[in-house]
């Protein structure tokens, strides 16, 4: 299968498990269900999902185990869409060219959207069988717990809220992305292999610096396509980084800067899953999609 | 060993096991591990703790495995309280007698203090060994999810929302409560249980009416007490619920009401775990003291 034919087959699935594995609008609170929905279903490149799968078929896994790992880790990143666009954090009213949660329901429901989004990743990770040895299992609910929590994601976050209007030195830069969106890339990627066979050492340990180089490499692309792109082509409010005095790699580095950044990252991240050969197909091709896309 | 020293000593022990078990101020992002801190040490009757540790000592659970689940359910609660108090929700500014956390620091910080105390239970029940079968630990990481999210204290904070300022039917308000408050009461009862030896079936059905009757028996002496007293008193904004338009058991089936309730929810409570005997003992006298509490 070419690879734009299994990253839409990947986002379909993903899609379909989505609806699945979140709360039915039917079920009550219906007002928070269907939000929930809202915020989750119908949009999003879902590079995390994909990422999960790719890694999972490096490890043998199945799709309907990769569906949940993939999942999870997609309802924390949604939560955490509904939180930044809240008014306190970058007050955005559009997020994947819709109304953001807050504007389509109210801020009192973005909110819970979130919170609730969160307890239903670790729902979902709880509820299924995703490894043979079920400590193995709690492994990936302290893995997911990490990359959220205040040394992940939401400290990430504080870094950020922190930073703006300030000057970072690079070094801060990176932390702040490590952590805002550098932990939960990582996290898609290592529960995707969790789900399947275990690897072995070294194996773990090149996929985990694959992980890391892709979630900067990530990151540097959204800074530079945020600072060149239209507000049509991101479906998110453009420019707006600059306009809030946040640092981006761009404004740090420049965009010339940026550019060469993400071409070395690219470059290590190819190594460190060279030697799985074309078991890293996907993965390989994943970071060569995140370095070329323009939205 | 008397009630009032069993309790004061579980008080003093909680709050030992959450010093250590939250991020050290000292490690980055510092300000939020910070408003972490202050969020969760330092006051609060530490009722869910101390239900979790009373059911622990029936199934014979060690110490130390309930100082983790207590603070894990802890955790959840002063999160739900830090993103209460947000302006966008009750707008509150007086929490445990202190400033509340977006009061002491800023909304942003008071919102990720919150998702991340959430994240931070899952990490702690998902890092500690708490069940001698990996599994059951596997099944409470998915009791405490199903009692933090949108059919347990979201979905209840939902409706609570959703109610303001119109009238609710007593089944309702029941619903209501039972989600918002009475999910995580019965989570903290039934994870103290599940770190000790597995009950019996019928063991497991009468702890678990017992958990759901002190719930709702705690939210009944909750909208007394918000009627009766005074902010010096409860240590936060007093008669607010009525104020703003909230429903409670008092507005609904008045203040005579709402105590013959009290007292009929406390009678079965008791009965449901009579058959424990002296293993039923802290409690019993937990819910003797949830009915006679005075804050």
């Amino acid at each position: 299968m070419d690879f734009k034919s299994w990253m839409t087959a990947v986002q379909q699935r993903t899609e379909h498990a989505l609806e699945r594995l979140l709360p039915q609008a039917a079920t009550p609170p219906r007002r928070l269900h269907d939000a929930m929905r809202y915020a989750v279903l119908g949009g999003g490149k879902r590079v995390r999902p994909l990422l999960c799968h790719a890694a999972g078929e490096l490890a043998g896994a199945t799709a309907e185990r990769l569906d949940v790992a993939a999942c999870a880790v997609e309802m924390i990143h949604a939560y955490s869409l509904a939180h930044d666009d809240l008014p306190c954090m970058d007050d955005d009213v559009l997020r994947r060219g819709k109304p953001t949660c807050h504007v389509e329901y109210d801020e009192p429901t973005a909110l819970l959207v979130g919170d609730a989004l969160q307890s239903q990743a670790f729902l979902l990770l709880a509820s299924h069988q995703l490894a043979d040895d079920p400590r193995h299992q709690i492994d990936m609910l302290r893995l997911l717990a990490e990359a959220a929590g205040s040394r992940g994601m939401a400290g990430g976050q504080m870094i950020d809220v922190a930073a703006t209007g300030r000057r970072l030195e690079r070094d801060e830069l990176e932390l702040m992305h490590e952590l805002k969106t550098g932990a939960l890339i990582r996290a898609a990627i290592l529960l995707g292999a969790q789900c399947g066979s275990p690897l072995a050492e070294a194996e773990a340990a090149r996929l985990d610096l694959f992980a890391r180089r892709v979630g900067l490499l990530f990151q540097v692309v959204d800074d530079i396509l945020d600072a060149e792109a239209s507000t049509a082509t991101l479906g998110k409010t453009a420019g707006k980084d600059a306009a809030q005095g946040k640092p981006t790699y761009v404004s740090v580095i420049g965009l010339d800067g940026a550019r060469q950044m993400a071409a070395a990252l690219r470059g290590e991240a190819r190594e460190a899953i060279e030697a799985f050969g074309p078991r890293g197909r996907r993965l390989h091709e994943l970071a060569h999609f995140i370095v070329t896309r323009t939205f």
